[in-house]
């Protein structure tokens, strides 16, 4: 039999080499982080790059330094972008150092968060409580990491359709439902929520977009009258979902609205709060989210306001026993024992899809240990002041037009030297984003609120400076005045 | 407005600190890696450990070398064990170095692969590629990495649902179903399967588990009967799942059969190779899985018998436009463009769950390029020569009993002494597992084959030496007689 030590495995032949490869990828990222603002805040791959992509899978080992060397020369140089202060596209984080080197550590101890009797689990238990204290629901509720927000809502309205279909929907499935089964949102809803019903086997049609005011929060009396209209049809409405923070606008929903209704009618209520949960972190924001504490279940994202490196969401629960009952299996190998390893209390994969689950937790156990919360909510707010401040010189500027109030962190605007027909304006704007892309100016994305096209930038992120959003409104229009001659 | 470099950021204030502590963390993490052999396989955390992660969430920052501290101190020490070279419980891998430091470096780089114009969505589409040839789909399917077998399966199981449905199941919800749709596998199939339909709203009812013959394969003939019993019963058969390994046995089902009758019945044909896919790589060990490559979809995870570290999964689907129609929704916020960094090809979010995406590509993509497909395929083969050494080693001994056929690298095994009633027997045994946990010495897990209680090994280990399971059948066999007398 092979001694240990001569026997061939996928650790380093030599520890003192990849030692120090170890380190040299420290530095090196330490190095990029602290030139981020030197570089574009984006860049496309060239093609004599992309061409490297597509080889076939080597047989014969070229060894950790190789992989390393290509990884610097072909991806580094790279990336979505939004580690740069200027980058403002979809809603991301910046990410962090520790973030990353808690990502390590969890890989280096590889443990399995689907259960059993480990520190890890005790870890990703305690952050999760600590969630619950800042959404302002009860420590007897229950709640896990997910990979982010579009998970989040899944496990959310699996349990909503689950608790409140009225028939045993695990075991028969939709198809013993007698009417529709009809869940509620703004439309202004994230696509996500639309993509877990129809994976959760309900349809499109049970989706009711309910229209919205002129803050793009939901009408409730539009919402109520259509949940009547539903019941009187035969459709049975098990669930709301509240937008805290829409991914168009920010718009914050009347949350204590929204739970008097459910309380009311007797509907699951759930919060998509992947971006603007966490603000209850800021004193000045926590406000604009009451009612957020009424949820029968929460939805968050930890890579975006709180800069996690991805993934991190998290899903709250109050009626921890509703959630279980949603998720738990327990085949005989996965039988719990009271000692040894397959001991410990909850095991998370009872309340989530996955059965093998990621160290996530460490990453924000280590950086909230790291910063503190107060600091996480003085980052919100300061990223809330930079949106108002964008937004005002939008105002100032003769030639750039505010799209739509600004909720939380979020500005929609466009250049309009005036003059120009729709589709003429539109092309123009969508001409500037492509500039600042290319140009590596910056990175807003865009959207489109009544027929209109425009830019949009959503401010989570803890590099920007006020000068940053100085410097953006300065070449949008320098750029559209550019191209508007 | 504040000079970047005096503003509060997540940033450290003092990088060459941030700097050291990472070689720290690097330094600590090979010396752990190197020593894993001398520690227990597996230690219960003491209860005043317990206690300290139930404190709530620190409103002060403590730095990151003190939450490092609590990390060291706190969560090191007691990991699942799956780094240890004589962890063979349930089903998981080692991890590796490089892996490690590859999720860290795409966590500094903090891409987002839910789309977009940048260079990790080419490594995931270069590493989905390869998985590809592996397995010995075409290269125009369609696929991507996800969080693991669970979601893999999920995945296959929306596709094969939507598309055999017979009626457009995302817009309408299976309330129009005219029958039931059903599943088949075997009796042995992974409870991820049943939760994936459950989720999905089939209802558990849709799964019809087909009885094994005693090799734990699925019957062919029961499957066959079982299809066209419920076709006369108005059901509406969708979808066969074969097991290439199931998670009891390690039992390959007769693949080339099951694809037979998919095509004869015109039903899709999905396969759960979260164990055994991999082994492809394993030239002596193919042929057992032929007829993997005339799957509709197959899914695989690469954190087990590849041994990266947490999470890697992989699904692959034949008909990439079935794939793409299940999951894909462009709202206008995500619209695409041909230009900047809303450009690229395939956006990944159009094929799965999750829109935003971490960058889980670059371990694999990494560790292929530093071992070479060849190494793991020989890291493969010799874990399936431990199995069938280490069952040699039962039937050898007198007083250990092998429990079923080996398949792949998993033994069910128990100690028999002879004379006890079957409950005795079960108690003992589980002592057994009890003991070898509890006292560091390995980590088996157990699960129940017809009825009566077994230990369970399951070797996707790359430090395991032959010498690690001669001294578990010892130790099985001194405590085993120890606890008998």
């Amino acid at each position: 039999m092979t001694p240990p030590e001569q026997q061939e495995s996928l650790d380093p032949a030599d520890w003192d080499e990849m030692r120090s490869l170890g380190h040299r990828m420290v530095d090196d990222a330490i190095a990029y982080l602290i030139g981020v603002r030197e570089r574009p805040a984006w860049q496309a791959v060239p093609e004599e790059t992309r061409a490297l992509f597509r080889t076939p899978a080597p047989e014969a080992p070229s060894g950790a330094a190789a992989a390393y060397r290509d990884f610097v020369q072909n991806v580094l140089p790279y990336p979505t972008g939004n580690v740069h202060p200027r980058f403002w596209g979809w809603y991301m984080g910046n990410g962090t150092v520790l973030g990353a080197l808690a990502d390590f550590l969890a890989s280096v101890l590889n443990s399995n968060l689907g259960g059993g009797s480990h520190a890890a689990n005790l870890v990703e238990e305690q952050v999760v409580n600590w969630m619950k204290d800042i959404i302002g629901l009860p420590q007897e509720s229950s709640g896990l990491l997910v990979s982010g927000g579009s998970m989040a809502n899944f496990v959310g309205l699996a349990v909503a359709r689950n608790a409140k279909a009225g028939f045993d929907v695990r075991e028969l499935g939709l198809q013993a439902a007698g009417g529709q089964l009809i869940v509620y949102a703004s439309s202004e809803v994230h696509s996500s929520v639309q993509k877990g019903i129809e994976l959760l086997g309900m349809g499109n049609r049970s989706l009711r977009k309910v229209p919205v005011k002129g803050n793009y929060t939901i009408d409730l009396a539009a919402l109520e009258a259509a949940i009547g209209t539903d019941r009187q049809a035969g459709c049975r409405p098990v669930c709301v979902v509240g937008n805290a923070g829409s991914i168009n606008t920010g718009a914050i929903d009347d949350l204590v609205g929204l739970a008097d209704i459910c309380k009311r009618q007797r509907l699951w209520f759930h919060i998509d709060g992947a971006i603007g949960a966490v603000a209850m972190l800021a004193p000045s924001i926590r406000p604009l989210l009451a009612g957020i504490e009424r949820a029968d279940s929460v939805g968050l994202d930890l890579h975006k306001w709180i800069h996690m490196p991805f993934e991190a969401g998290c899903i709250l629960v109050r009626d921890e026993e509703a959630h279980r009952r949603t998720f738990s299996l327990k085949p005989e190998y996965l039988a719990r024992e009271t000692r040894g390893l397959a001991a410990g209390a909850p095991w998370f994969s009872d309340y989530g899809l996955q059965l093998s689950r990621e160290f996530r937790a460490l990453k924000v156990w280590m950086s909230i240990k790291e910063h503190g919360l107060a600091r996480f909510g003085r980052m919100i707010e300061r990223n809330v002041e930079q949106a108002r401040h964008f937004g005002r010189l939008v105002e100032d500027a003769p030639d750039l037009e505010l799209m739509a109030p600004i909720g939380l962190d979020i500005v929609c605007f466009r250049f309009q030297p005036g003059g120009l027909a729709d589709a003429a304006l539109d092309a123009l704007n969508k001409e500037i984003l492509m500039r600042l892309h290319e140009g590596g100016i910056a990175v807003p994305s865009y959207t489109t609120l009544n027929g209109r096209y425009c830019l949009r930038i959503a401010i989570a992120n803890h590099r920007s400076t006020f000068e940053d959003f100085e410097s953006l409104a300065r070449e949008v229009r320098r750029i559209g005045r550019e191209l508007a001659r």
